[in-house]
């Protein structure tokens, strides 16, 4: 079954999810956070079908987000790692695992514990201001269209 | 089509996916941090057929993420709100916003700038670290399956 593509939208979210809006896609992805690069390893993991698990994976590797890589010659074998623009995608699957901790746990609690290793704390990441540092939410923000005498990027 | 439920599964990503990961559910989100509230609105927003908006309205509305108001008796109409629940999705939605800016823009650039109130600047938040308040990236976090010495509730 083919998705509507959202790409041709002129919005950043929509063409996000063009990428990784796709069912699954975003559970290889928290896998691949979590360290696994190995086909074997991620059926284990997700428990799809092998045909599925091929077809997203191959998706992901044609959008640049994984890339894959032959890492024994005999037998042929290949594990599939991060890009950069794949990494950058953490902020992705740390926010729905920060709000599937509050709102959709069960009673024992969220599953997983982060670590930040900087500072050996035991931390959900939190979104600020990369201006003032201070928390940022939906009510502190507004948006507008881009215009003319915007840059062209944002800090 | 049925999708697979992800709800069983022991892990808060896959929960968060089960409420939010349907086609569509997060560009309705989007549009409703964006302000919008009402059915005819969003239609013309999304541009999707008005059956599969309102499954989707109703889907977010039973997971309590929207709340359906009642504004107008003669004749009646109704709105929709984000909850608490819904409002705290934000960074989800942001996050697709920003690596959809960095990574799938035109060459026209990301289509919309955000300001945060409180310091005026126009910016794209961070995810920060909520002790030492650095940046925090991938590879700067280890995970762990939270054991019984664990909290139930990481900050």
């Amino acid at each position: 079954m083919k998705r509507t593509s959202f790409a041709g939208m002129e919005c950043s979210v929509a063409r996000a999810l063009d990428v990784v809006g796709e069912w699954w896609s975003l559970l290889v992805l928290r896998d691949a956070f979590l360290g696994v690069r190995r086909f074997e390893d991620f059926q284990r993991s997700l428990g799809i079908a092998r045909n599925i698990l091929t077809d997203r994976l191959q998706t992901l590797v044609d959008y640049g987000v994984l890339e894959r890589r032959l890492y024994s010659e005999r037998p042929e074998r290949h594990e599939y790692r991060l890009t950069d623009k794949g990494r950058d995608l953490y902020p992705v699957v740390l926010s729905l695992m920060r709000w599937g901790d509050r709102w959709a746990a069960d009673e024992t609690g969220p599953p997983m514990v982060l670590t930040h290793k900087a500072c050996g704390h035991d931390v959900m990441p939190v979104l600020v201001c990369p201006d003032c540092r201070t928390d940022v939410e939906a009510r502190g923000m507004t948006w507008r269209r881009r215009e003319a005498g915007d840059p062209a990027a944002v800090r």
